[in-house]
């Protein structure tokens, strides 16, 4: 095992790489800018280096600064949580000719995968299924219509370079396609510095299914279930859950085996997540891979009891699996809420200031990841996430009611703050997620429900007037 | 299921039960001394009624006033969660005449129970193995005598109608009888009103492990595995683990089912622990019974999955026992430990306060039951007990990792605030804790150890100079 880590990101997923490597006795350097002094992993860390302003691209997407930082204090390895420097290959291609270790799959991996497109066909080589759709990036306007033509009305034009649902527009006819592909590669060229956009069937009423993958560098892997993440708005997850409600086992078992044998075959290594839309039908769609640990990975950490992060520091430094497939025996029910620091009756638009309380539910199977403590001031230039609650029970049923039961004790006052907490608690109360037929529409149906009501059940302002989370806002920062 | 269930406690536990209520829908009605107008629960049920002042028997253990609650709420039954009320024949039998549950045993089998000395006889009758010792109560200094010279040298004085530790001396030879006799008949007396006393043969290096049962109203029952609670400081439990470290399967069964069998015998109905002292050659020998949920009860829960005070709420209200012993399945290990708000270096004196920092700690397979928050002023007058933090992992090495990790996180500080986290981290880094093969004898070797040092490792207020834990003090107030 490593004797130092560094940990280049921030927040909760900063705080939660330095437990696993506190539990398993490795030192940990953690790197901040200059908004995050305050940031509770700087105190958490064994050591702490200032890497520059707040700024992103200065500071936590600074790939010289981060390695210096590690060179500095003989970290031997780096942990990039997920988001900022996670995906990118050449930080991991850097790291690797500084001697350090990436925690993450190897850089030519992550170039592969990054690149959707590119993805899109590998996968498709190697036996996943995918929805019908361009076979490479497209290039114009004029190409996107004569695809569309081949395709069917609706579709997704979608960012080559894309993830964390940034870079997408959904067409349903033929007047909106060159507009979408202006937007799309505009967006995507400002968002991700790459233009090239690609073209998917798009399925409406379906359901985001994740799978869970860990490999060794030995060319070892299991599948640790699967994780529904149906409930979103604008593409980002608010609430995800495992095992995914519904699906049969058959389906979920075929998935499972289908994203590892997908990973061995490109050489993956690490924790990963293979996303697929699946229909109504149980027919599932690969639609992208992800490098890294999941802002959702707890959920599965309570069904099967792994450590996801600690797997993640022992394939890193070189160890093979101790798991088999057959070891993995989910148990029970497990349900993520993500708490952001928005104000749903304002189009959830970031709403940040300074935490005069911050108390975290508690009892019985209830989880929290936070990095909010009472008098922080939370910085407005990053996520708007400030925890993950996360609970287990025998069954679904049972972890809603201890959801909803978490989500009341949570509390977070000062001046300005609002979070989605109270929002959560709504969709809890949604009938199609509480007998799991819900999709990826769910979170549209209650807003465009909740916006011809004066003042609605999950209404927190109701001094504000109506109508409630109808105004357009941009999309938040991610 | 009940429409409203009364609370009869205070501090973590009420906490807790009114979560279990309120997961399954159930209205909760908490009451509070005055000296506890500021605690959580308060705040959290539905309703809270005022029963008197902060002495235990004029308000928590007051049978009126508790009851008058119960029916000026509407409640149809009451919670008495551990200590106060929640093995009080009588209450159960008031609560009985007033139409409303008691979650626990009948009152019978409280009674029979909460007699040590007949409950040794009666589980003796039901086929579990007891140590040598009196047949019934001994009423003379001179019984005790002669009886001494038949079962010999180590012997324990006990309290018939004691508990929690209260009420007992050991006897290593005959010019101790005498003052041994006269102490706990006097402090029995005095602490449970009965100054009744039984003898039993002494193991000084033995392990204490109890078996978690529990009950339905129709004849089911069935075991949720065992806990060791070997880490005591003068007969008060200070960390509890699931499973035993080192016991044998086999060992481990046939107590399992011993329990439930001697539970059924007796007409137990309800959650309940038997007590056992095993020694190194495995052989185990029943203590006592206790007629409620343990302080310790958590572990449990961490390991089968199974909420125990949902649980008893189901049995209570009339459901069948939907668990079969074969759906008890343990996965792993859980530890748990009581932080305690008193000064170690001080002989473990209550050290309460105002805490300005209260900070728990989170992330995975971690879980706190506390009744803390910042601003709370704990009262001088009911026990320490602050915070229960309670881990998680797939082996025990992996959780004593997880839980010295979650006591560095835990901060609770405050003018004159002292609390047993910082011991707790050195029970844990005991050699033979992690090897798991202490015994009762633990607690008192590492206090002997650390009096001899003049800054033990443990010393958190080095200029209050030494020896350290050394100095004696009365029990603490439980």
């Amino acid at each position: 095992m490593f004797d130092k880590v560094l940990i280049a990101n921030r927040g909760e997923i900063a705080l939660r790489v330095a437990r696993a490597c506190r539990e398993l006795g490795v030192a940990t350097v953690a790197v901040y800018s200059t908004e995050d002094r305050e940031s509770q992993v700087v105190r958490y860390a064994d050591e702490a280096v200032h890497i520059g302003p707040g700024a992103a691209r200065a500071s936590y997407r600074n790939i010289a600064a981060v390695v210096e930082a590690a060179r500095q204090t003989g970290a031997q390895a780096i942990h990039p949580g997920y988001g900022f420097l996670s995906e990118d290959a050449d930080f991991a291609e850097v790291c690797a000719q500084n001697d350090i270790v990436f925690i993450g799959p190897p850089a030519h991996v992550i170039a592969q995968l990054g690149d959707k497109c590119a993805a899109r066909r590998v996968m498709s080589e190697v036996g996943l299924p995918v929805l019908p759709g361009s076979h490479g990036p497209v290039v114009s306007a004029e190409e996107a219509t004569a695809l569309m033509a081949e395709i069917g009305y609706p579709a997704i034009f979608k960012a080559a370079a894309g993830g964390g649902g940034r870079g997408m527009a959904v067409v349903t006819e033929p007047r909106e396609v060159v507009t979408a592909y202006q937007g799309v590669t505009s967006e995507s060229l400002a968002v991700f510095g790459d233009g090239r956009i690609y073209v998917e069937r798009y399925v409406a009423a379906a359901r985001h299914i994740e799978v869970q993958i860990l490999c060794d560098g030995h060319g070892n892997g299991v599948h640790l279930g699967l994780r529904d993440c149906s409930v979103q708005r604008r593409h980002q997850k608010l609430l995800e859950e495992s095992p995914a409600p519904g699906l049969s086992a058959q389906t979920a078992d075929r998935m499972g085996q289908a994203a590892v044998a997908a990973a061995l075959a490109v050489g993956y290594v690490g924790a990963g997540t293979f996303e697929f839309l699946v229909d109504e039908d149980e027919r599932f769609y690969f639609m992208e891979a992800n490098c890294r640990i999941q802002v959702e990975h707890p959920v599965t950490e309570m069904v099967t009891g792994v450590d996801l992060v600690e797997q993640q520091l022992r394939v890193a430094a070189g160890e093979r699996l101790a798991l088999r497939q057959a070891d993995v025996v989910p148990r029970g029910a497990a349900i993520e809420c993500r708490i952001n620091v928005e104000n749903p009756d304002r189009d959830f638009a970031p709403a940040p200031g300074v935490f005069d309380e911050f108390v975290v539910p508690g009892g019985p199977f209830v989880r929290v990841d936070t990095h909010g403590y009472p008098g922080y001031r939370m910085p407005a230039i990053y996520d708007s996430l400030i925890a993950k609650i996360v609970v287990w029970a025998p069954d679904r049923a049972a972890a809603i009611a201890r959801m909803d039961r978490a989500l009341a004790e949570f509390r977070a006052t000062g001046r300005a703050i609002h979070t989605t907490a109270g929002f959560l608690r709504r969709v809890l109360a949604e009938h199609t997620f509480r007998d799991g037929t819900h999709t990826t529409t769910l979170v549209g149906h209650i807003l465009h429900d909740l916006a011809g009501r004066p003042a609605g059940p999950a209404a927190t302002r109701p001094e504000e007037g109506a109508p409630r989370w109808a105004r357009k806002h941009p999309v938040p920062h991610s």
